[in-house]
């Protein structure tokens, strides 16, 4: 049989199947409770809505959804998002431009395309969401880990690092921050430390690349906290990206991504290889969803429905997990993350676990540092039912107790 | 304000905004007859059959449609590709592999990522098409062109090419074709060449990468010509990239490609940061489409309405153009390609004809060698009117008149 090893390029030959992929084979197993994934709701999208909207489309919007579109996106869509992004996000779309990207992956992968080079360093959050460190590595950047703290990012700590890399004559390319309701550690960033980073990036000029997921799904009432670092002002080198994901569904892979017209051209130049452009039937439905405000009232409800399960499971973690699990309570969001008690790895933790058929994602792939990772736990709410965080965590707490006797 | 250059990658710095999509803007605008893009008939798309699917989904498919999928792609979907590629193409699937793409220029896109480094050499047929140079060439790839005949690609200079590198230590990293209605030349591939490429590829272990965008879109009543080089067995490394952008519509961004499962393994991979997956909801519905044979009912109407449009372009080029323009008569596809008169420049003639206000592609981006293609222009029927068809012919054959008067 070919083999063909020797033909793969250098940069594939680096690829690896992630740590992350072989849980998740777990976690699909019939009869696991999984709260590994970091998925919307199934039982929640808002798929009669989709119906409505398909079946009034008129031969024009038809046509326009079945067709190739151009790569920068879907004029309409583009215009609704930029009235959006300024009207409930603050930011300022007057001089900026958009393109509309294959899933927010893709914007990330775009933007590590365009802006690194191999052996060029990337900083991060630490921990920070697994697919976008996925592709800056495909892209071979060097990431270092900036630490987390429980109102965001260490911003002094970023400062010294910055100073530190250009005294040696290094500049990172950019710098990735998740400020709401992080992935994977639930936590959201201050309005002061927003500010401080915004200056930090006029200052050094360091871009930004600013993901805001699930900046829409807050469990307060009040949303003036999660104002986007983009909406702070253009001076500084923000590129703020957006996902139609967790706001209407993952299905149709849409997100977008806004920043000065000198960068997104050249995104939107290096987008034009990889898939010519994004699904027109999916920006041609996502206009009318955003424009018949159907999106404000799937915000409205899926708001209560989130802030229910994770109410519910931090309510479960006080009853059965001990004390010396340290955890996260967030705001708005998808997940809890866990800090485990000393000398527990998460790696052994998740054999035990799996075998009283309940999967997490152990902190190590979300880690620079595979120690530190190693010590935590990501729990994902998002996508289960009452009953299922209520014997899911109780399972863990089992299972957590058991690792806590075994190391004794 | 900010100035992202000294930012940039490299390779991004090498990107170019392509002349074709500055000829687009000309070709978009309002009362210009435009036979420039490859685009399926936009009158003719199966949206019935779409809203009827999607209105008869139950709960499960309706979660599914919606939600993240595996990045390989929607289990079901991946077995009715593998069945329909058996007994449509002759394709012996057993042991080989699928991953779902986010249309076929993702496919391209991601056969590039894994197998080129920089300065790599890949073989296209001399002309090929303009997205897939532009994934190789994003990779950084060399293009070193093979000359097309009217059978298809001359095979003798394609293995005497591969024998020339090898003396140099040099070795072509794949040979790119699109055998049946190539873009942009509209000319098929003998079944003797087929079996010669086949053999070719594994006398020497060179990578065929087969795109077959147009196959199921024959004119005659009878397909048996159009057999991929993929069908002729598994002992070659070939790789087969399908679509339903001309199949279905482009709207859901949908492609496939086939092959050993050590490289679909690593395609899978590289895929995973660069968008996760590819639409679900447009995978369900592919699924369906397929499954409920709506497909080839579309299929025998359009195999129709194309050889129609492609009849009427000819019997116009018979009668409006100078017998000193050579053209193609494609056996199915959406192309024909013009030879033009010596001296005539495709640039300038298009120039001319964009005044009497009507539009095609000229040969220059799709040839590694500017001169040669600069005595071209593509012309496509697929999208254009009767109507169309008819004045835009008389047109382009009085700007091409003028031109002719002009030289002398």
């Amino acid at each position: 049989m070919f083999d063909y090893n020797e033909y793969f390029s250098l940069s594939s030959q680096k690829m690896k199947a992630s740590k992350i992929r072989e849980l998740m084979k777990f976690a699909s197993m019939p009869d696991v409770i999984s709260f590994a994934g970091g998925m919307p709701d199934p039982l929640n999208f808002p798929f009669e809505d989709v119906k409505n909207i398909i079946n009034n489309w008129d031969q024009k919007r038809s046509i326009f959804a079945m067709q190739y579109g151009s790569t920068e996106g879907y004029p309409p869509l583009l215009e609704t998002l930029k009235r959006r992004m300024k009207e409930k996000k603050g930011i300022n779309i007057d001089d900026q431009r958009i393109v509309v990207t294959t899933g927010g992956q893709q914007a990330l992968f775009l933007i590590s395309r365009v802006l690194i080079d191999p052996d060029d360093i990337v900083l991060v959050e630490e921990p920070s969401f697994i697919g976008a460190m996925a592709s800056f590595l495909a892209n071979l950047a060097k990431l270092v880990g900036i630490p987390l703290e429980r109102d965001g990012v260490d911003v002094d700590f970023l400062e010294k690092k910055i100073v530190e890399l250009k005294k040696s004559g290094k500049k990172p390319k950019f710098f990735y921050t998740i400020p709401n309701f992080q992935n994977p550690a639930g936590v959201t960033m201050s309005l002061e430390k927003r500010k401080k980073i915004y200056d930090i990036s006029k200052k050094y000029g360091l871009v930004i690349v600013e993901d805001d997921p699930y900046g829409d799904l807050y469990f307060k009432n009040d949303d003036s906290f999660y104002k986007p670092i983009k909406s702070l002002g253009n001076d500084a080198p923000v590129l703020y990206v957006g996902s139609f994901s967790k706001i209407l569904c993952p299905g149709f892979r849409l997100g977008w991504v806004v920043g000065d017209s000198q960068i997104i051209e050249k995104i939107a130049l290096a987008k034009q290889s990889v898939d010519a452009c994004s699904s027109s039937f999916g920006q041609v439905l996502a206009n009318d969803y955003l424009e018949k405000n159907l999106i404000d009232n799937y915000l409205s409800k899926m708001r209560i429905i989130y802030r229910e399960k994770k109410e519910l499971m931090i309510e479960k973690i006080k009853e059965f997990l001990p004390d010396s699990v340290k955890y996260t309570n967030p705001d708005g969001g998808f997940f809890i993350y866990l800090d485990l008690p000393e000398k527990m790895s998460g790696e052994k933790l998740f054999a035990r676990a799996i075998k009283s058929k309940v999967a997490f994602v152990t902190g190590e792939p979300f880690h620079t540092d595979p120690v530190e990772g190693d010590r935590h736990l990501r729990l994902s709410f998002s996508n289960s039912t009452n009953e299922e965080i209520n014997k899911g965590i109780k399972m863990l707490g089992e299972a957590i107790k058991e690792e806590i006797q075994s190391l004794k």
